[in-house]
């Protein structure tokens, strides 16, 4: 006796990213009209410290922002202020304390959890909000460029475990993202051009025209100009939302093209303890990747030194010792056991144009590394001084 | 200024649900077919400890299994054997280890997480191999009547916290699921029984010509013949399938109706701390709801009395005093706050036809289940004891 039955059936999700600025002045009313429904739903707060002190009126703002829209959401709980930053994604504290809270102010799976914050805390937000009544409505507010133009308006969540960057997460898309540039104007040189590097990563595998419009805006960007910025995110966004949309959102394949660069970004942080920002450390996986292409002939000289310029005139560092230790290596295969099945690397044929392999060659990765050593000791030695210090 | 991206894509899912007998039989190619790919998977076993009991060759069967076929898969670690029942979703002590052990192993996406048990056993498991790496490929093998006609062919995984019933959980459908027959030979008669509370629900709901089927052969049923069992399982699950992927499989709307019967169920398992079963607390739930529905003139005194009928032919229990504390209607409150949005009950109409509601009057679900005491206690003067204690 066999029998079998096969079931298949899709699974429609739609969400909206909202560029604005001011999201909880109390005249604007998006945020109501995102939440509002046939029932008064509860809204819970989430909001990175980093933020919070930045912006020190932002809790009181919330409850007058929650008080003068009442006919359309009701305040639960006071916001919870929580440290940003990798740690938030190791330490599980916060991670246990938001499920407490779910099940303390029975917040229902028609409630809304808004995490305002950076990456890593909508990461974990995300996680805890995904998991409990297996899945509580959830909005991001990114504050960093960042999480504006990468990590918060994807379908990812996770927190770190057994020293494995996003050991635990689910694919679970927000129901909506608010991308406020308010919230950048506050922002530290290192975030402001960390979130950058997701940008050139994106133009580099999939839109050369974006990467010469950054070429061309290079100095007002690092000179924190806004209106290059709002552009830089929202193209940005785009080029990933459709990559999303167009591929395999919840990566059931060996592939993750977007990935560009963080094979080895992800083990850099691991290895400097997570100093090192996540955009700090794709620009030395790009500037990696980017040299070994070049090393195995895959790019020209002048497409790999065009990357290289771009990178240091947004000021980024391109080397790091923890670079030149062994274990990076190991970054290949975790980077493979993390999405498991076959090695799949995305590399580049030219400006905007990736491509993907299954090996790489140690021997040319070290060489490589040697080689953005040796750049980056003769640009200190000219004078050209970064402003990164680990 | 505001400005805002739409993002919307669909997530396709397939997978097979198979009906076979003696899986780890080494003739029998199936499960290696099922994992086979491009690379030699690594596959981790963790098997209930009431199913090990019952089958002490088991392990050895699957070592002999994996070593029969190692052209198709590796045997990761040995085999997990771990106590079954909704104890191991209220205490997370294998949950984490489950989860150690992906770390220890090296247990990738593309590896297989087998689990051979009960309901409870696959929610744990699954909920692991779901969260971990954001997902690692899950295969359920169910081996009671419920979790292989109802609860292990779904899409839901989870684990309990705060005294609350899948208080943590995903969707996250299976790689596959392998029904095997000769599990059921050695359940034991409440087990047996339990299962058939689930086909009795989605029969009264969707399909009255199964219904009448069962009535048929309630007494081959209860005294336990495999061949109408196997035919009540197949069309369990089939019609459990056609309406996950017909519905809402992931359950955004505040609608459940696979749940008839299933408010005041999950409030008497946690009220006798899971010593009712679930399906034992499901025929309680239907018996009340469908009490609830004839004393509202929903349906008539014939259809009311048929399932109750049916529900004693097959030696369901109808009543524990724990339906008569006052918490059970709390089970109400509780229902609609796991789905979120507005309280949404199936009841009846008609055999084979539900209807949703969104109130019930709490004075009514009293005389109901007054009702129901009164028919347990009149059964039992009259000496047609049942075989359940508590």
């Amino acid at each position: 006796m066999h029998q079998s039955i096969q079931q298949s059936f899709s699974v429609p999700f739609q969400y909206q990213i909202h560029f604005t600025e001011h999201i909880f002045s109390t005249d604007n009313v998006l945020f109501a009209n995102i939440v509002r429904g046939s029932r008064l739903p509860k809204v819970y707060f989430v909001v990175d410290q980093g933020v919070a002190d930045c912006h020190p009126r932002l809790t009181d703002q919330l409850q007058a922002y929650a008080k003068a829209h009442q006919d359309a959401l009701s305040l639960c709980g006071a916001p919870l202020i929580v440290p940003g930053g990798e740690q938030i994604k190791n330490d599980h504290t916060y991670f246990q304390h938001i499920l407490d809270v779910v099940d303390q102010l029975g917040i229902d799976r028609h409630s809304y959890i808004v995490a305002i914050g950076g990456g890593a805390l909508l990461d974990m937000v995300g996680m805890a909000a995904a998991i409990a009544h297996r899945g509580v409505r959830h909005i991001r507010i990114p504050t960093t460029v960042l999480s504006q133009n990468d990590s918060g308006i994807g379908v990812k969540n996770s927190i770190n475990a057994y020293d494995k960057k996003n050991f635990l997460g689910t694919f679970a898309p927000p129901f909506a993202v608010i991308n406020d540039t308010a919230f950048l104007h506050t922002l530290d040189d290192r975030d402001w051009r960390a979130g950058m590097a997701e940008a050139i990563k994106v133009a580099l595998i999939k839109d050369a025209d974006f990467f010469y419009w950054m070429e061309e805006q290079a100095p007002v960007l690092a000179a924190r100009g806004m209106a290059p910025m709002q552009h830089l995110i929202y193209r940005c966004a785009q080029l990933h939302l459709d990559h999303i949309a167009g591929g395999d959102p919840f990566e059931m394949g060996s592939s993750r093209p977007l990935d560009f660069g963080h094979w080895a970004a992800h083990k850099l942080e691991q290895l400097t303890q997570y100093q090192l920002r996540h955009g700090e450390a794709v620009a030395i996986g790009i500037a990696l990747d980017v040299t070994y292409a070049y090393r195995q002939n895959m790019i020209t000289a002048q497409a790999h030194q065009r990357v290289i310029s771009l990178l240091h005139h947004l000021g980024f560092t391109l080397y790091v010792p923890e670079l030149s230790q062994p274990e990076v290596i190991d970054g290949l295969a975790e980077f493979r056991e993390h999405l498991g099945g076959q090695l799949t690397i995305m590399l580049l044929h030219d400006i905007g144009q990736g491509v993907e392999v299954h090996t790489m060659d140690e021997a040319v990765i070290r060489e490589a590394v040697a080689q953005l050593e040796k750049m980056h000791q003769g640009q200190n030695t000219h004078g050209h001084s970064t402003d990164v210090t680990l």
